[in-house]
């Protein structure tokens, strides 16, 4: 158990040693298999505390895997060594809601006052729904799982408020309760599903056109089965258009020492 | 614990010896609440073996909690005073699949090859469900579930053999999803549901003709959640047709010091 702990902070520094040297810049996707990779936002002290409220009211659009102390660049919680100036192989830089830069690493835009939060991803229930022998459609066609703002508002922490997003996966009806058995395990990252089978209940109109990702075709004889999605905090940090605030970009995750596995609740 | 568990017993006990007595003739749903009620099959020693194979290979809609020995009427690990010819308050005499009594009690038909078996009922998962907040709708009518024949074939063991067969609850999308967590955690009460959402897929063509029990209504906003049915072992014994059966009469379940929660895996 200890060697594998092991393997898991191995795998992170060395992937994350190699992205803070620049020589790796694409996607993280399949980096350190096995590993945790989170979402990263980025906020001044004065907001982080309203954000943290917001996360810890809504657990399962906004899993918190690891808090920074304000100014410090470090999350042991996440990876010991882990410099989050510098660890993700892509950022992007927001002031007042405006997308302003997308750099390879923000040491030049650090201050003293920025807090860090990881949170979970579905990369982790993915990889065990895979490992179980589940077909997840966006994988298999190269392609964005689809997500949706719904009609269900999240609890608000002022000035955080607005609908939760969720992401939507096609399963047949005996894979969609095996998937609901393994999330269900863990609750870090996004847990359960939220909603299956009727999209018009939760404020879906039109299956075919997701407010973010790319549109997956549901089959005959499958049910769309939807999750709690690590865009809703990024949806709801837009909509406060904080002066200052850092993200990872898309598909450009924080890899952390955590393991996969470890995550699993039962 | 041991407290808690000595009120299983008690409670069981109670209502075995009033029904054994004659002063309890009606249907058990109700008695020993928080108590395990059974469904009872009795065959012969020639067909035992091969039954208790197919209970086996097909745990889902057959999950034995107990199996005597041949002859003996005792069935200590349901009920430690248990005497399966007088403990339950109606049976069925079945001679080569024909219903030929319903007698309260069979001490006049036992015999020496006849050996026990004691299968998990709904009755458990669904106080679970009951205790968790969420509507069954057969029981807020007063009804039967409804059941159906599918076409997903049970597992053989010859010489038995036959289609599974469902019960249907209609639930609202989120209470389906924790009606999975609910009854995954209670395998040997038919565990966690077996299809969801599309009855055609599993060859249902109209859930307003169950093949058993009443239709009841699934309303807008709520899904068919099907879970493995104990009809299915009489089903299948029926089709067998056996020279000498004896079953409990429809709601007159076995009683046995089981407790509910006790049956919980996690």
């Amino acid at each position: 158990m200890t060697a594998f702990l092991d393997r898991g902070v191995a795998a992170g520094r060395r992937e994350r040693l190699r992205i803070r040297a620049g020589d790796f810049a694409g996607p993280t996707a399949g980096l350190a298999p096995g590993n945790v990779q989170a979402n990263l936002v980025i906020l001044p002290q004065a907001l982080a505390h309203d954000f943290l409220r917001f996360a810890q009211a809504n657990p399962k659009p906004c899993p918190v895997l690891a808090v920074s102390q304000p100014g410090n660049p470090r999350l042991p919680a996440a990876g010991e060594d882990l410099d989050i100036r510098t660890d993700l192989p892509r950022y992007r830089v927001w002031r007042r809601g405006e997308l302003v830069d997308e750099p390879p690493e923000i040491g030049h835009l650090w201050r003293e006052d920025l807090v860090s939060f990881a949170l979970g991803c579905s990369f982790s229930f993915e990889q065990a729904l895979i490992e179980d022998g589940i077909e997840l459609r966006h994988i298999s066609r190269g392609a964005n799982v689809p997500m949706y703002r719904t009609n269900i508002p999240c609890e608000p922490a002022e000035p955080f408020a607005g609908p939760l997003v969720v992401s939507m996966r096609p399963l047949k009806p005996a894979d969609a309760i095996r998937a609901i058995q393994i999330t269900s395990r863990f609750p870090s990252v996004h847990g359960a599903p939220v909603h299956i089978g009727l999209p018009a209940e939760i404020g879906i109109a039109d299956l075919t056109k997701p407010d973010y990702g790319d549109a997956v075709p549901v089959e005959s004889g499958e049910l769309p089965v939807f999750w709690a999605c690590g865009v809703t905090p990024q949806a709801v940090i837009a909509h406060v258009r904080p002066e200052f605030c850092i993200t990872h970009a898309p598909g450009s995750m924080l890899i952390t020492d955590l393991v996969n596995s470890r995550l699993a609740s039962l």
